[in-house]
């Protein structure tokens, strides 16, 4: 417990905890390969992270690798998922029954750190009632309603970029406070909500950096 | 021409390169919704990156916003996708036509920045021959043969988990060097080829750490 009050008077820095998902979603990899230690070395190879870069970010959370034998991943799992919060299951409400929607609801990964998608929620008729997996899918219409029940926090946009704006608007107006935005367009909330814009554009942007940078 | 030669001497920090396509994306979408200057205020509030810091990442790229009046979008776009590479059209080669494969294809993000999906590939006889848009999805046996002739740099993998390492281990194989892998699970690839894993849990677990900050 001291370790965490501690982190909360001396804030991490923002570059550390924009890193910490990527380790994080590593060591569950790495554990699911059956690994139990991993090294810096070998962390920065997988992340494209500096070695000294992560052993530094790494002792912000007190955790010191051993010398030649690296990082314990189940303490490290352990710490960081209970850093992040990840360590109790998250409920998210995905709105957008098309191709990304059913993607990311069926998406092997978000199981594996405690997200699952508790509800989908579509405006068009033909959708409504039927399911993805064992969801079945329900009207936007609805979507206030069943969040006054079930007062879930982080909402799912994976709408047309055109139905966007509205779709946050609604979130927020259901008491989502976490949204993750999948539309390829910029839209506001309220100060009080996070918002995250995400698209796979903006990775192809970063490797295309690298790409240029080789002259490949 | 000589700024860019000054950019290759002095390497620009990492943490300014994983920033950038955040910046382009965001001048990008501006444009769209018709403004044509934005203060490093106004970014801050779009790109959650504080707005000392974003002048300062600016200004290593030689632009300095107006006092008062903010940075010129048009001209950060023109500058930026010119660093990045943006400004002249790249193919990809997608693998994987399930629902994130679909919804990869018709991303209408992609275009906005000369991104193009050429070919669609899947190992599922089913699926092959079918259309996603306007491309037929082709057999993943004909992936080498197709490249010998197209030579794309860029492949996506989106396949489920169990079928990444040997989509990779094709891709490779076919002469592309930049990898973005939606697959949940880690790759590898030989050092000359540039991996970029992504998934939308990344996301989730970033977020999450600040709702844990806020105790919501």
């Amino acid at each position: 417990m001291k370790k965490y009050k501690k982190l909360k008077k001396n804030r991490i820095p923002q570059g550390v905890v924009d890193r910490l998902p990527n380790y994080l979603n590593c060591f569950v990899q790495l554990r699911e390969d059956g690994m139990e230690t991993v090294s810096s070395k070998k962390l920065g190879e997988i992340t494209n992270i500096n070695p000294a870069e992560i052993r530094r970010d790494l002792s912000y959370f007190g955790s010191y690798g051993k010398k030649g034998v690296g990082y314990n991943i189940e303490k490290m799992i352990k710490e960081f998922s209970h850093i992040v919060g990840s360590d109790r299951p998250h409920k998210i409400i995905l709105i957008g029954a098309g191709n990304l929607g059913t993607a990311i609801a069926s998406y092997e990964g978000l199981n594996k750190h405690g997200f699952y998608v508790a509800a989908i929620f579509d405006n068009n008729p033909k959708k409504v009632g039927k399911k993805i997996g064992k969801l079945k899918i329900k009207s936007i219409d609805s979507l206030i309603e069943y969040n006054k029940r079930n007062k879930i926090k982080i909402g799912i946009i994976a709408v047309p970029e055109s139905a966007a704006q509205n779709t946050a608007n609604l979130l927020v107006q259901a008491g989502v406070s976490i949204i993750l935005n999948y539309a390829p367009t910029l839209i506001s909330v309220p100060q009080k909500v996070h918002l995250h814009n995400t698209d796979p554009v903006k990775e192809l942007l970063h490797t295309l950096y690298y790409f240029r940078e080789r002259k490949l």
